[in-house]
């Protein structure tokens, strides 16, 4: 196995620049940082670029992985250059962006969630992985909504992006061609004249959008939506963050 | 007003030790960024130490500021020393911490969280907002829970801690409490053998305990809960972000 100290090494340095999204276009691939992740992805049959770890993690994780990998012995302080996190665990895969995230399925089926410029990407990967535990069948990027494969997303994806589609759409598009394959679309209001989301029947298939964090979902998509919902607050809270928002619509959406 | 320019400032040294547990501690106040929560501390009557400001801070909330504060004009330098964001507003105050953080109430009534070895702040922060939001009466943080004054944990509550009470208390004591007091306390697992939460009926006044991120709830409490409770996951997912699972339980247990 190939040993890499030097972070002035080339494969370093365009494992590196996957934490940007220029670098994640360019190359076409990104970054899974942690075990968890490089399990998910083994279990999905992602193509694995390469695979990196220090010398501790392919003693501890050798054994767990496939053979004929490409794999890298990297130091600490490598693990330390290319991960997001403070202390990372040492192991680490460069995988294929997939190549369906740009579109719509011909015929839609399940429920999607629709991110209409959702800022932050810990809210982001949380409400994939959310939307994957609630069985949902896929998200929706507007523009405007933080990348997909940021490391900061892909840490909170937990390896959801495995298990649900991502697709880059814009919204008001995503949601005429809904409408019109005879779907509703629920936009999200922080407005009690809204419709309580405890009053809507489960469908099998529809698209809930959720806003910016500031400034909520745009207005001119709320005029468009099949219907708005709201979530009553009985306390004395403002609102509530987009993920929990998110969370608990999702859960109760997907009620049997 | 007095305008402090230098980092040097002893001033500026101790609102940066506000950073630190042991330096909230020490001070027995803690620091509120932003014009948000700042607002948020004067509408709740809470004792502002000292309000400190930029220039431009100044100009914009000056007309929004009580009179007769004990305010500082500092520089942007000082502003992005003192603050935990890249960005700061450049509006802040020092607070006093409450007084009651230490004890439950002799009657309880309401709802209440309690967080068992609850470690990102950002969860922590999400679930006191969302238990504000909910109607809840209060958090109890149990053991290994961070902070509840740490910058990120006060930048996610949103000001939510002048809305519900905050309690420092060991869980199995609060828990033997409530018990005593003839209210329920429900576990949270991971574990399809617990009780589905949708089965339970809703009761004015209660205890929820959430788990630690990794390791979900100490076992030992669970076995002195009235019951434990399980979000089923119909999707492919291994678990829900705790702050995610807190927000569905919260808003499912105070329905009407």
């Amino acid at each position: 196995m190939e040993k890499i100290v030097s972070l002035q090494n080339g494969r370093v340095k365009s494992w590196k620049k996957l934490a940007t999204k220029k670098g994640r276009e360019q190359q076409k691939t990104y970054l899974l940082d942690g075990w968890h992740l490089v399990k998910e992805a083994i279990a999905a049959n992602e193509v694995l670029v390469s695979v990196m770890g220090t010398h501790d993690a392919w003693r501890e994780y050798r054994d767990d992985l496939p053979t004929g990998l490409n794999a890298f012995e990297i130091s600490d302080e490598v693990a330390k250059a290319i991960g997001d996190t403070v202390t990372p665990q040492g192991i680490f895969a460069e995988v294929k962006m997939p190549k369906t995230s740009t579109q719509l399925p011909e015929v839609i089926h399940g429920a999607w969630v629709f991110l209409d410029a959702v800022q932050d990407p810990g809210n982001i990967g949380t409400i994939v992985r959310t939307a994957d535990a609630a069985g949902f069948e896929g998200v929706v990027f507007g523009h405007g909504t933080a990348d997909q494969f940021s490391p900061k997303v892909v840490r909170a994806m937990q390896g959801s992006q495995f298990h649900v589609k991502l697709v880059s759409e814009d919204l008001f598009s995503a949601t005429r061609y809904f409408k019109r394959s005879g779907l509703s679309v629920y936009g999200t209001q922080l407005n009690p004249a809204a419709k309580n989301y405890r009053e809507l029947k489960t469908e099998s298939a529809f698209g809930l959008i959720m806003g910016n964090e500031g400034n909520g979902m745009a207005p001119a998509l709320a005029d468009v939506t099949t219907n708005n919902l709201y979530i009553p607050i009985p306390g004395q809270a403002e609102s509530l963050n987009v993920a929990i928002a998110a969370g608990i619509l999702m859960f109760r959406l997907n009620e049997q």
